[in-house]
């Protein structure tokens, strides 16, 4: 009776519009704190180390009453963002004072900028609307990782010994392609294996044309996807609420319609 | 009495179209003169100085006869476009002559090329169109900037030794991903980088393609908007235009048949 | 009489099959003939001179075939397309050997490429849908260009000094500012201004993001326009194929249906 | 008969999971041998050489098997996607020992990554759709290549002896407004070019407004295009699984009800 007593009483603090408050706000001062700490200034460092420490403190506290709030305990864990949340508060416990792990800590607090996201459920049905999108796109990005792949297996074949830094072997040309294919200083690279190879011209302007295009594909997929999904929607909504009645309902009427009429013959 | 003959006569110029078509040329002279003045000619600047205090007072008058000339005084400051013109008008009064004021009385009358915007009804009703997207893309941008953050945090973290200039804070490293998201030399920042941390092309990779990706959801989101409204404004258009009848009218129909059929059994 | 078996004559020689493929051949050649004259080569140079004379003579024979061909001579200078053929035909009958003239009658003749438009229909309506959707687009161009005119004017009004080839006046700063949108090496501009006025990023990323708006409503302008063109076509075609019957037709025969039974009502 | 029981074998061993399992993990296999011999360590070129062989042997028995188990032997060369693996698999046996053929048969066994296409149906149809696209974009690009010819015409005409490695001839000329279109360091070629004819920008800005303009062109169409044929399949589809009465099955049934009617009317 006691534990139920106490669960409510997290329960109760929870849901306090107050205590919500003061969790987003916890959560945008610890982003703050990371922006400040990269200032690197000493007077800064020595207040940030004290916030540190309250706000992993405060994390900590909030995900336990979280936790202690669910009725079943089991149902806690089987929510992805508790996962996310608990994970981000564990990992940012590690310890900033020790001189070996100092960057390793302040990369992992970095990540409390995340709670953000697990924060705000806008942000985390946007977030699950993209990755969500991404399995549909699967077919389209091995067609473009395949491209990528024989041209970087053709570029360090034959322009390695041109330049070894661009084309050295082909974890580093498809380094470079994804260059050419954002079109950073792509000439460059043109013009230098032009120099041996008067017509590698060729191998670029086909590698930008057929990765433009499988990437064009990529784009009008998700598009395609994404408007489909709206208009379907809006049609539910309109249905919903106009209570328009179907081809269906129609085809119904006039069947009914007909009966009658077969009923008013036989009379 | 006076005072609302005054008042017609104020609206009598105000809807002018002689009126009207001068307004809009000395918007455009004002435009012309902010160019002229880049040319730093000494000619010009002397016929400039003129000029301006005409343009000035010009429009301090504008505003005076369109004040005037409504009747209720209250509405003028209803309207937006009325504070948007005063405040240009206004503010573009610093004098020019003052050496210290110099620069920012030149700035401050390049505002007036706005008018142009206040002015034209369709420009007007374009930006606030384009205003009013903003809003609906809200969660996006909001996303897209928690991506910038954390990223630009890790970057100052990690690379801040390497190249103060691009990594020193997280303000300049938030720049410095900017210019990475547009593909401005992004794989100089890369290699600078990889020649310390050999691993740090994973950064700029999932940056690219995080960003692109948030980014890409923010124009369908523009897209999908757009084509809503527009559709929903076609198909208002032509219903109005056919008097269509709906599936409802048909079914309303159908039933009064059917009621015409019962009163015929019922004979 | 004699007039109109000539004109038969010249028609029927215009509508030849043999005589468009050699006409089609010989603007293909003409076009090639332009390429290999930038090859500079004494040879080329000699076989260019004699080939030019021959399509400058067959180009005039063909215009007056078609001028001749037609009945309504008044006609013939009613079509877009008869102008645009004769205005490069006579432009490119300049003399080459002239050596003041040479590039300019060079020039003259590349023009002659563009008759492959004018010839192939298909084209023809290309760009005439091209040039259709331009004035659609005029309030949101205008917007776009007042953009540019204030940020050049600013531009050119702060950094005049900071960079004379870059911001001397509002035409340098105006170019300068498109560079920026396509995003050219802009960081370049950027760092350069930043060292005397270090918020001159404000003035880039505000540049930036409002050019991007305008123009990426300017794109979904075009699509939406273009979708909507489309979609009405192929519901024309649905339309006209299937005889499908619209409500209108349904409200019709049901009205029909009810005078039928007010009629049996009266019996 | 024993050439049909072996057909049959042959069969079932095509059509077996385990062997299809197999010659998946060989065209992997393949794949990451065509990278791991990018790397050119001795270690590595010792193995892939075996491996070489194996893969080679292996491929040209799964072709046979494949061609063994179509009981029509004319129906498999019927197939593009036959003769593209048979290609791929009969180029790949060039001997690699060979000193001077050792790049070739390098790059030939590139293409053995192309298998991977062929394998999996879902990369087939989308290659196919792909391909199919492009004809529909026929005249688009015919019109974007005159635009380009016709400035590179230009460009090597007046610009050639200001930097001939850039406009020397129209094949390069051609390149290089390639790399203006898209934007890589498109303002260097402008600069110099401006340092002798100061208006040469006007040359720039209007190819980059045209081609961009073509370009967005080619884009939309095939957008539309995938739009349109997506959403009659999703209607198609619904159709299919509502089995909704159309505007004409409605207009039937309510001309049935009218004869009806007649019939009473007679009775």
């Amino acid at each position: 009776m006691k534990a139920s007593v106490l669960q409510a009483k997290f329960e109760q603090i929870r849901s306090n519009k107050v205590f919500e408050l003061f969790v987003i706000t916890v959560i945008i001062l610890s982003a703050l704190l990371v922006g400040a700490k990269t200032y690197n200034q000493p007077l800064i460092n020595e207040i940030t180390r004290y916030m540190d420490w309250f706000i992993s403190l405060f994390f900590l506290t909030e995900i336990t009453i979280r936790f202690m709030a669910e009725e079943n305990k089991r149902r806690f864990f089987h929510s992805f963002w508790n996962w996310f949340d608990t994970l981000i508060v564990l990992v940012s416990l590690v310890p900033a004072e020790n001189a070996d792990m100092a960057v390793i800590a302040r990369l992992v607090r970095v990540f409390r900028v995340l709670r953000m996201i697990s924060f705000i459920p806008e942000l985390r049905l946007l977030l699950v609307s993209l990755v969500k999108a991404l399995p549909q796109l699967g077919y389209v990005m091995l067609l473009l990782f395949i491209i990528f792949y024989i041209y970087a297996a053709i570029g360090s074949t034959l322009f390695a010994e041109v330049n070894a830094t661009l084309w050295g072997n082909i974890s580093i040309s498809l380094l470079t392609l994804f260059r050419v294919m954002t079109f950073e200083d792509w000439t460059d690279v043109m013009y230098e294996t032009m120099a041996v190879y008067p017509l590698s011209w060729i191998f670029y302007l086909t590698f930008i044309f057929l990765s433009a295009f499988a990437f064009l594909n990529m784009v009008i997929g998700i598009v395609v996807n994404v408007m489909e999904q709206e208009s379907a929607k809006v049609k539910a909504a309109q249905d919903l609420a106009n209570h328009e009645p179907t081809m269906k309902d129609l085809m119904h009427e006039i069947h009914a319609l007909r009966k009658d009429i077969d009923n008013l013959k036989k009379q």
